[in-house]
């Protein structure tokens, strides 16, 4: 008789955006005409630049024309997309990246999600707490964390970093040695970053222990200060020990046209085996490329044109940014983030639990923000705000907050 | 220290079209003017039907413009697609499949390779032998399957059923009950079909013994027959163990612009468990929906025009696969399938092996199929070549074939 994987019935709820969203439907089914100011899921709002819509329009044609079309895209991506990747990401970086290292794919969270498959079942994951849910997901699912504890809102097997303000919300290394080490810098929820000195020493701590760290750097696009790494590869020997993962989401807009990559240098190693025939293999037997409309689009990305008018977009974004954090510096929150990342981490109101102030914020101000304790137990009393509004939206929402 | 996933490294040789590229990219290069036909991988040539340009290049737009523009898609796919699905593909055929029972995915590939996910690791496997080898390989991969078997050319812990010429490579039901099934059909790689009565025999199986069959019907649209079923929905008490994919790829030429879905009944369970909320679960957290252009496009090809217009490109692949049919049969060959599927399945010359007669067609008729034991050691001393080229393409193949 056919049974199921019982691992993902120790998943505690639903997934994070599904459960606010229920929320929100619910408050607008009860509220039709309140005007709800979303600063929750991290989605963008400026419609895509015009020299990518028009790199799309031009790969429409290709595929409607007998000579022009294209069927099944390489298994790792169009060589135009990786070469271009590699330069512009990477050399330009000083960062010595292939193009066949560069493996090309639906958004960084497929391949966060993924990227666990290709190590062994017992090996021990840390992750920083607060930390975006996939992570940790992905390996419950996979049977890697052992049992959730319902008291401490964490899993038995898994090593949590604390972020917190104390440590300017960078982990210290933990006592137990991990296998891997999933690292997201500008961080996803509290904006924090790592400097470059700090990186390496992650870097020579995974290389001492032969650790691999998997770093999402989907957040690149936003950091405005010097010495913080846009790549972790800037640091000495990351090709010996870590993963990277991109998205053009954030960078470009692209959340609703889904483009990503992963880097997995050549030689990297997990116990003496390398990493990226592995990683082709996966992408090979289960995945079938990136529609080539959206790989063109993500050339133009890259393109002067392109990356002027993109600019301009993060432009726009981080202004929101600094428009929250100094509004709600203002009406006396204790702020964090938002200079090198579009997201706001805040301590709620008055001690309030993390869905307190959501259904506070919610029901007073009609703001949609994200519960700090939804990315893990450090998370609790605190809250996340985005940047990915409209200027007037992020006026109203701070106007509103002041009010309260 | 970290530590790869072995199971990895039981898959014998690199994934079968990749072997073939290599060496037509080798050949190639050794002959620059070759005029090589392709008649292996199963990808269309026909350019995308007008219609769906037309809805590409208006989701385009709207994606350029602020009041339009879509951000992340829902987890499960746009609702406008889903409802369309349902009604044209289940409904229309008196099948009771609800929009909220459709789960809009980037492929069939992935969606194939990612569902053994939600069943539990000691689930056994069967499948028929030849197979698409993407269902064994996730298997495998997953840890599923026992070790490889170099002299049998199989899995140890995987039931493989014959298909042969004597059985109209339909398979009869295995000793050892599986608990999970995987049936193809119209098939690939051989074109078989299962007609109705046949199939709700497979079903009643597996009510009888509580196993799920996982139901790949990415070549439906080909279908010529009467009694032979587009979907296993068509089937009596098929909700209560069995899940459906479907693909665009073959439908409707969206090999490259990546579209597919797949159908988990609200009903089903696999011991006692429902296996919607795992599906809706693993799709939330690794997955991150399809393009909204490539949605709509997808939404378009159920357009009264967009079928219309599917149906001419349909015709023209199949009348290509009765040219070869008829083309190999003159030329002395034992051939099979292409009429309910674009497959056409063949017995070697001279009983060479199946990689022996792709060296052969390739160096003495510069053609590319695929070598049958590719889809396992019961596919040996068969070859598969595909009806996706051009007229002129297979009139020329067929030409060169029967001057041999």
């Amino acid at each position: 008789m056919a049974s199921i994987n019982r691992n993902y019935l120790k998943l505690p709820g639903s997934y994070l955006f599904s459960t606010i969203s229920r929320k929100v439907a619910e408050y607008s089914s009860a509220h039709p005409d309140a005007d709800i100011i979303r600063m929750g899921i991290g989605d963008v709002t400026q419609p895509i630049a015009p020299a990518i819509i028009q790199a799309l329009h031009d790969a429409v044609d290709e595929m409607g024309s007998y000579d022009k079309f294209r069927g099944y895209a390489p298994d790792l991506g169009y060589e135009f997309l990786r070469n271009i990747i590699a330069e512009k990401d990477f050399k330009d970086r000083g960062c010595d990246i292939d193009p066949s290292e560069v493996f090309v794919s639906d958004g960084a969270k497929s391949d966060c999600g993924n990227i666990q498959e290709i190590f062994d079942i017992n090996n021990k994951i840390a992750v920083c707490d607060p930390v975006y849910p996939v992570y940790v997901d992905s390996n419950v699912m996979a049977g890697r964390t052992g049992d959730y504890d319902e008291v401490l809102g964490c899993f038995r097997d898994v090593i949590y970093m604390p972020c917190t303000a104390e440590n300017n919300f960078v982990p210290l290394f933990p006592k137990e040695i991990p296998d891997l080490i999933y690292l997201c810098f500008p961080n996803n929820p509290t904006g924090a970053v790592m400097k470059k000195d700090v990186l390496q020493e992650w870097v020579d701590f995974a290389r001492k222990n032969g650790s691999v760290i998997l770093y999402d750097a989907a957040y690149e696009a936003f950091i405005s200060e010097e010495d913080v790494p846009h790549s972790i590869y800037e640091c000495e020997g990351a090709k010996e020990c870590a993963i990277e993962f991109r998205s053009f989401s954030k960078t470009a807009g692209f959340t609703g046209l889904r483009l990503g990559f992963t880097v997995v240098p050549k030689e990297l190693e997990a116990g003496g085996e390398k990493l990226w025939p592995l990683w082709a293999r996966r992408h090979g037997t289960k995945y079938n490329g990136a529609p080539y409309i959206v790989q063109r689009a993500g050339e133009a990305a890259y393109s002067e044109k392109g990356r002027s008018q993109i600019r301009q977009q993060i432009a726009i974004y981080k202004e929101n940014a600094r428009i929250i954090v100094e509004g709600m510096k203002e009406a006396g929150y204790e702020v964090f983030g938002g200079v090198n990342a579009p997201y706001i981490w805040m301590k709620t109101k008055d001690n309030m639990s993390s869905w307190e102030f959501f259904d506070y914020l919610l029901s007073e101000a009609q703001i949609v923000g994200t519960p700090g304790s939804g990315f893990g137990p450090g998370g609790e009393g605190y809250f996340r705000l985005t940047a990915f509004g409209s200027r007037a939206g992020s006026i109203r929402a701070i106007d509103r907050i002041k009010k309260l």
